[in-house]
């Protein structure tokens, strides 16, 4: 029983913060950090790198949409070929940033509108997984099981590893409710620790009909915007820890 | 007799061009790439390293400010460790870039005023020298021989590589005429060509007093910004050749 | 007989230029000036106003997505309360360098991919339409007759000015053809001019099926992108005004 | 006795906030809204500017180099003509937002590196100012009395309006004690309190060496980018208001 737990990291940009970076790096075992695009500025990869490789934290690159006044989470209708350059760029930037402290980029993770238009839309999903292959093919691709991320990484032979979310509800098919739609974000934290521990121990966990589904996933995501969302991260750890699981980077 | 040929590439930014870069790449035979701080953007940095990749070009990180609406001619005070950090970034960026075209970065060369106050600055120079150390530090540093850039690679030690300007008046210390004072710059074509086949032939060139200085320069810059510019660099070229010269990247 | 001739103005950013704005003042009666999201940049606006200012030309302001990297013409999934403020933004912005100029903004048009999108979805045009009224009820917004734009001036109240494109095919019922669609983009510029003739003499020009339909444009728009615009923009002025058409901006 | 409190607002950007605008929009008479140069966004600048109207607050442009990453604390050397345009578009930009509000802009205070820059040399400050006297000459100038700004402004024709800081440590001459030297900033909370209320009520304050000198100031300028700054702006205003001082707008 082992599983990784991943969170998005360094999303300030110049003078302006989101969340508490030193905190969830406590938690996490992979970091998904925000490489200039939608939030992430060079100094602020450099600390959370270094920071990161003290702690043996696997260093992900966070790409975006270019967005920083949407913070990413508009859907731009950009070009393949310009979003593969994009994908590109943002994963060497941050892989200078991870060099220099004597550690490299270990993995790629779409950031919001990008994750989730990547998610559904085949040719979006190419773009990302063909700039981790032109960059480097062993790099491993984390995203959403059964996607077009998914499709995406096995025709790109990039490697794929699923991630599950303790704060969403799934639909029986195994794809998660739509935000927007009742009852897609679970909000009683007791909960989600608990389906936390379903994900890690069991693979499964209760969908939305009731009915209890498989949900094969290397890597946990947690979140850190908010006090209470580290509070709750360290408590899903806690839990798993307590369970028998072992945390580790889904890299090692 | 072997001398480099160097010139600024992929300036543009988005729909914006700015020279011929196809032209200047069958002159040039080390191509310095903006990074996207003070120009370039993803899908120009891919297409200029391909091209570069096909003629055996070098590839350089021409890294610079950032500040897209002053095309990194402004001088900014940036935090040292902030600049250093950017640097880092970009030479990340393109690095990502030149590996899908199945070569890296070879060098790194500041522009504008990054060049201007990196050869003046010992703090700003340190700053980038560093940058390149924690990227690979045997990765050269292109720039004005004698300047602080060049005691800061050393310091860093990172390998310097220093260049002419066949267009720039010197003094008779070696160092430029500055730019405003008259004379400073060399607009007569066939002067400028004779000056290219002086400082790769014989080491010397004319000082502004009129006597003779020896300045060792392994790199000749020239420029492509306008139609004359392109015109220039290749009678400078074709100069070089017929006088014997090897053009060759001063990377191999 | 009286029409407006509208161009894109002032499309540069920082040192990088795109059509010869000079050239296409003398030739158009209104100018819609890049505002700095996806073009333009205060000296370039401050330049602009001041050319057309003495010539009498109509200062327009040309609004876009925040995108300079994509120059506009990628379509952004922005909130439309964060559109109506980007727009309202934008005009007081070029407001501010109008009045330097001495005069002011006198109408708005959206550029690129914010043009097509309000041309058809009615909540991003009623985001543009009702940042216009908040800034001046009695400023026109230029653009698509028959579009969600002209049904959002309408409710919001503020006066639409329908213009036409002599270089784009018309389908029977009074739209454009898609573009992507085959003879969508009229090439043969005697046809191009002989279309502008049609639509401000006759308010008729001969649709995608063969059959002539009325258009009722108070504007046509031309572009200056490329010397060969420019030429053929002042082609159709002079051949205009051959036919005793009065050029004037539509706001007088 | 009467004064004008005034305070940088609206300085997140995208999803970034940066202290509580809400709080202290009940304590400040005067808000510096930020333009979207250094900091601010369109929806920010709309909200703050509702607020602003809605409580009788006077709406200032806090106008900054163009520097997100660097929060326009950075000098940057820019061409005083392209920094006159970069003021105009910043004070129009804000235009837009308050004539959404049904108010308009009542003044200009520079920010960060600019306001220091401009205090100093003459050449920024006469960019600002002549910026101001282009957009409206009636629009008041805030900013350090015996600085380069008040020279400026002079010059221009605009009114130029002198502020006082509470927490920083004046000199005999009576210009502030620089950033960097000891005691500049006065970090004991009830020292800045009572030196609030003798700049308000006697227009003097105890210099470094111990005098006490005249400050003729008409604003005060307080922070509120910490939970703490919050507390202390709103016992200055407290205590100014127990002093018998009416707080309003010095524009009014």
């Amino acid at each position: 029983m082992r599983i990784d737990l991943n969170a998005d990291l360094g999303e300030g940009f110049g003078i302006w913060r989101l969340g508490d970076d030193e905190q969830l790096l406590d938690v996490v075992t992979s970091a998904n950090v925000a490489c200039g695009f939608h939030a992430g500025d060079p100094p602020t990869m450099r600390r959370i790198c270094a920071l990161a490789a003290d702690r043996g934290v696997a260093i992900g690159a966070q790409v975006g949409y270019r967005d920083l006044a949407g913070f990413g989470r508009r859907r731009i209708e950009v070009d393949p070929a310009e979003l593969e350059a994009e994908v590109l760029y943002q994963i060497g930037a941050l892989e200078g940033c991870a060099r220099a402290a004597g550690t490299r980029v270990r993995y790629v993770k779409p950031h919001g509108a990008l994750y989730n238009t990547a998610a559904d839309e085949r040719g979006v999903a190419d773009a990302v997984a063909s700039a981790i292959a032109l960059f480097d093919r062993g790099l491993p691709l984390l995203g959403l099981p059964g996607s077009a991320l998914e499709a995406a990484a096995a025709a790109a032979g990039v490697p794929f590893v699923p991630e599950a979310f303790a704060d969403r509800a799934y639909r029986p098919d195994g794809r998660l409710v739509a935000r927007g739609e009742p009852g897609a974000v679970i909000d009683d934290p007791y909960e989600v620790v608990a389906r936390a521990a379903a994900f890690a121990v069991q693979h499964r966990v209760t969908a939305s009909d009731g009915s209890t589904i498989t949900v094969e996933a290397r890597s946990l995501c947690v979140h850190g915007d908010t006090p209470g969302a580290v509070y709750l991260a360290r408590e899903i750890r806690r839990t798993l820890v307590d369970a028998g699981t072992t945390l580790a980077p889904f890299t090692t």
